[in-house]
């Protein structure tokens, strides 16, 4: 026999290394998931979820309202939906009224501090933020003790596929900031990283560096359930990104990478909380960047109140920055401050692009807005 | 008025950003949740769900058998634990027999590809995994199409504090694998690169990289609940593994990263199906690694058929190996296999060092591994 000083238990250990592997989930699920998400040939998706037990079960889509699912008699709960665009899309059960992940799939991501399920709708091509047979960039995550926030953060960068090899290369960097209840890897859901190699691999954008950093000057800006908190701390939260950003972020990576010198070179854009931040800092002596974008937002502080933010803003911006994008879906609920923010902007004579896409506040949104911008950074022509 | 064209709606817009901030759970919470965990005084947990409409709700901890919570005439379902170990434990609710995250609590943890919900117990004194104010190394995330394996696979690189600014200085390296379910960022649940920067910083282990590489050979060879894709594929996946990290891994980083050159400054560790391919690589020839550490595991390959193996091993190993480290919680299911293999080597002669704990197949047990065996690696003593 084989197996040493235990001659005949082969099967013995079998069954215990199958345990082993079962171990942490057999407590959970007395029998393999249902297949869910299913896509079917024509883009419906079958959803199915093993719950005898409940009462009601309902599937919160992305960009969807609730619906319900319907049990059958082996306590299986199943929908299908309409056909959907080929994308990725987060998704969640709602068992008797509790959001659960779907047990049947190990994809996930966060949405506002909140892991839920992945669902990927592949379409007939590749979509610019799926993985292809393309170099790949690197990303690194740094970690410091903030003196100007006073805690723990942290912040990714994303060096493009060379940047090893590379010994005398500088790199713009595009500065990159999440919205309310994300952290620095918000923007690894769109995924940036791979929309960057898939643009750079086509030509289509400059090789950068890509720098994703912690959007909370106050350390716990975040917390579910209180509002108050982002109308009574707001400014601080802004005030101690910027420093944040400006004095510890910025000079650490311009210190350990080969980055092309000067405003020229550096550009910020954020999502919602993250876009209100790169207009508070883009948009404001010393205009540290010459390249700004703001996603899905209606001005730089809770209560949009513009001339506050923006004390000395007039046309003389024009000459500072290279390009100003400022985006939105146009069924997003801050459509109308975005519209309003930019009416005001006019007013005051300063120059943007306007973008308005079909979209709520989601992902979708966002990263088809990244795949759009990214081209025209640290390129000629631009506003 | 202070909002530009839009004089009277601050508020409104307050009310929108709040919306926002919110919209991506609004529908899955109708209230704030109740705290939940709570830690006492006196380490005892209080969990708490608000789940009115459920009929039955339990609580799977890691490391315990699941519990029943019970009702409030409001909806929410409680229990409070025993008073626990200072540590990080993973857990789900099972809502009418469905795992689900705990809604009141953001951080999560991925334990056999399933993600759940994390409680952190804080004791007197600090914990080797958890952050302090010492200098912290950098992970590096890399990407790459595997030629051996046939698909995409990463690994991901930690450098220790100080590295950045050494120009000369080169580094022994640590391999670490994950187990069955897990993925490459699998040991940053320990969390490894924090054990490191504490370790590190006060001088119980030499600075080091620390590489952690995907362990899948065969590229979908984990399938939950198709444990017998695990026998049939076994020795595949194994071997590929080991072509993968030898020619593939191996290369990259020491031709990216100042590296000590040599077995010498090579060590090779993992856990459970990872401490099974940790045994295979390190104790065949030949001999890639000085150093090998196998925690949780009873042998090389599913079945432990150590002849066939380790066809060639017998006493000439002890002059290959620095150390050869063996650990196992003794509340394990594979314990007695894992002594079995132990009874094993020293009938062929082999010599190591076993190590038992209390505990299970878990993260507890692991981490405290880690932290021990660490501070053995690149140094004199060893076995």
């Amino acid at each position: 026999m084989a197996s040493g000083s235990y001659p005949d238990s082969s099967m013995k250990h079998v069954l215990a290394l199958v345990l082993i592997a079962c171990s942490a989930t057999r407590v959970h699920v007395q029998q393999p998931p249902p297949e869910s998400p299913e896509v079917l040939p024509d883009r419906r998706v079958v959803f199915r979820l093993l719950a005898p037990e409940a009462a009601q079960v309902q599937l919160a889509l992305e960009g969807a309202s609730p619906v319900s699912l319907t049990k059958n008699a082996e306590g299986i709960w199943s929908v299908t939906t309409a056909a959907l665009e080929p994308d990725f899309y987060a998704y969640s059960f709602l068992i008797d009224g509790v959001a659960t992940l779907d047990p049947a799939n190990s994809a996930t991501r966060v949405r506002v501090a909140r892991t839920e399920s992945v669902l990927h709708v592949p379409g007939s091509t590749s979509l610019p933020w799926e993985i292809k047979p393309v170099p790949r960039g690197t990303l690194h995550h740094h970690f410091y003790r903030s003196g100007i926030v006073g805690g723990e953060r942290d912040f990714y960068v994303y060096t493009p596929p060379g940047y090893a090899d590379g010994v005398e290369r500088r790199y713009p960097v595009l500065y990159l900031q999440h919205g309310y209840g994300g952290d620095a890897s918000g923007w690894l859901a769109a995924p940036a990283n791979v929309i960057l190699d898939n643009l750079i691999a086509e030509g289509k954008a400059e090789p950068m560096l890509l720098v994703m950093s912690n959007g909370y000057g106050v350390i716990d800006f975040f917390q579910r359930g209180r509002p108050d908190l982002v109308l009574s701390r707001a400014q601080q939260n802004s005030d101690r990104f910027r420093q944040a950003l400006l004095a510890e972020v910025i000079p650490h990576v311009e210190r350990n990478y080969r980055v092309a010198p000067g405003r020229e070179s550096r550009a910020l854009a954020g999502v919602s909380m993250g876009g209100s931040q790169a207009l508070y800092v883009g948009l404001n002596a010393p205009y540290p960047f010459a390249w700004v974008v703001s996603l899905s937002t209606g001005g730089a502080s809770p209560t949009f109140n513009h001339e506050t933010d923006f004390p000395a803003l007039d046309a003389r911006a024009n000459t500072q920055l290279r390009l100003l994008w400022i985006a939105c879906g146009t069924d997003d609920p801050v459509i109308g401050a975005n519209r309003a923010f930019r009416e005001w902007l006019s007013s005051r004579g300063v120059r943007f692009t306007a973008v308005e896409t079909a979209g709520a506040h989601t992902w979708m949104v966002w990263r088809r807005n990244l795949t759009a911008f990214v081209p025209l950074l640290f390129r000629p022509s631009a506003n």
